[in-house]
């Protein structure tokens, strides 16, 4: 936060000093002895973030989105079908990127505001051979939560040689996410959100089952930067206390995030209780907006994430009269990002150190000028 | 620079307090209206610095090596020819890259110390028709030094048509570089060199001619992630003053490039007196290596990088012998990369700050460390 503004938009999050001051740690070089065990620290508590023990965690330079060129590049031959859960404007993308590297893609779509039923994916399932299906965990266009647990579960009953690949950029470290436990052979996501660190690195966790997919394939991979062929043995050489070179890490990023994961992965608050702070941040501002008669995108509160909130204007109220004012009391939300309904809703994130540590009142600002705002507006 | 160590690697770079401070500016939004216009300066000021005026540059978030995944699947077609000049570890890995992307590839191997010869590059060219000719301008292995003019010169003369793309990733803002005088049609870098920065943003300025092969090609763009047609309209919105969203950008390296960009493109010292500071400052470091009878790999001074040195152990010598005590002094040098002689020889940085800012001393504590170290060792 500086001074007189709270970033309270789905992404990039309110960043701790802490994060910022390793942000600015002097240059070192990539494969020096300081940094080794840095990076090889920050590739262990990724793998506990997502709750898992076997996992192999990537980490690279790049978006969120290189996750996806990551899944389509390395787990999928040509030819082979993917399914796409589509809740929001990130299915489309993840789509044309899967498509990109010649997988065949059905999509799934569920109506504004919901997940895909558990029926269609079984139907879908059933129909055809699929070698993996994505899904975004939260899309951050509509705050739609999908039900990770279920639809892994689905998976595994109904096509259990298909792997599950879950895009976590808007839900790693805010929504409730055991990989292991369900079954999730990807978690996909970024710097920017949940994980309270700035953006620009791409983070990427594979299932034992996904490495041997990626093992057993026989068409070369389609991306040489988004390559395994080439990050798996850095990865393996820098978690076992070796350098190894193929891209220059972000150095300064992974000792920023190796700052915010010191903080995540500690033992109190836990990452239990981290997730149980975002719910309680969530429903208060939740609450405040059914206060205010603003009605959620989210359909049911089963499809409510925790980590965000997508709220539609009033009638006859738009993004102009609120967001300016929202601006003036120094409050940063953001705007629509849903094609079809881009201009009647905005979204306000409360991922991270807005929701977890209570003492910087950043839930209660937001709260308290949403309520000041929307009364201003009701006065005209 | 940390409290007792200096880095002189050829990259990761010193990078300067005031980038340092900007990489840890407060978390912003990436479609901000006070983001938007450093995001519009900074490609600005990178057409600047390698002086063209008409050069579409791209900011992505990701390592150097994503300038060669959108050179490969963007500017040349599955199918189509390219023409590698071999000057040290970076030409295979490109022609790696190229080939992932469905190119055929030609190499023109120099031996290790030289560029390629002029001779052989239109010998080459007149035996065949190639899309794009690629060159590492400074191979950071071996600190040779390509000639970018004189190739440019004899591409544009022998085969026209074929684009020069010059990995420029160690010679950026440290090597005399003139894009459009010289007729390059694309400079790719990345952040941690020259250019003064952390590591984490890939570098692009494309040539019109360069756009207009993308432009024109039939086959879809093989990359998602890499993609000019998803990357291009970000670029220019920006620029225009507009925000646009297809991957999130790196917010806290655009304002600490944006740090390093404004130093860079100011008056004084201009960008030619850079060169020049550049040019002195490997002189020195040159001639304390050779009075201390310790041999270039470069074989001619022609070849020789202004950016950084590689100098062979003299006989009987390690790295062992060299690179501690050399970190006893605070002083961080890198070992060999050129897979063929790993072990026989060191290389030493001399980029940005450390070679700009005279009154840091660097290169005297550099020249001072190299000669007590080897000292010690001829005592042995």
């Amino acid at each position: 936060m500086d001074a007189t503004r709270l970033l309270v938009i789905p992404g990039p999050i309110e960043v701790s000093d802490e994060v910022l001051y390793a942000n600015a740690h002097p240059s070192m070089s990539h494969v020096s002895p300081d940094f080794i065990p840095i990076f090889g620290d920050c590739l262990r508590m990724t793998r506990e973030v997502v709750l898992s023990t076997e996992g192999q965690p990537f980490l690279i330079s790049g978006s969120g989105t290189l996750g996806w060129d990551q899944v389509a590049a390395n787990l999928i031959q040509p030819g082979e079908n993917a399914l796409v859960l589509h809740s929001g404007y990130f299915g489309d993308s993840f789509t044309e990127c899967l498509e990109t590297y010649g997988a065949k893609v059905d999509q799934l779509k569920a109506e504004i505001g919901a997940a895909v039923s558990p029926e269609a994916i079984e139907s879908a399932l059933k129909s055809k051979k699929y070698r993996l299906l994505t899904f975004t965990h939260v899309d951050t266009s509509t705050a739609v939560l999908s039900d990770a647990k279920a639809i892994a579960e689905t998976v595994k009953r109904v096509s259990p040689e298909t792997l599950v690949i879950l895009d976590g950029v808007c839900s790693v470290a805010s929504e409730e996410l055991r990989m292991d436990a369900w079954g999730i052979d990807v978690v996909l996501t970024a710097s920017q959100k949940g994980l309270g660190v700035p953006p620009g690195l791409s983070i990427l966790v594979a299932s034992p089952k996904a490495i041997k997919v990626f093992e057993s394939r026989t068409a070369p991979v389609g991306s040489y930067y988004a390559s395994w062929k080439k990050w798996l043995p850095i990865m393996k050489a820098y978690e076992a206390g070796n350098a190894a070179y193929f891209a220059t890490p972000p150095v300064n990023l992974i000792y920023a995030y190796h700052a915010s994961l010191s903080q995540i992965t500690k033992k109190s608050p836990s990452l239990e209780e981290r997730f149980e702070l975002h719910r309680k941040a969530s429903q208060q501002i939740k609450d405040t907006a059914a206060e205010l008669g603003l009605k959620q995108l989210a359909l049911d509160p089963a499809f409510a994430a925790q980590g965000m909130t997508a709220l539609y204007f009033p009638e006859g109220v738009s993004a102009g009269d609120v967001l300016p004012k929202l601006g003036a009391k120094g409050i940063v939300v953001a705007g629509g990002l849903h094609g079809a309904i881009k201009d009647k809703y905005f979204r306000i994130g409360h991922m991270g150190i807005t929701a977890v540590e209570g003492q910087r009142g950043d839930i209660q600002s937001v709260t308290t000028a949403l309520k000041e705002v929307f009364a201003e507006i009701a006065k005209k």
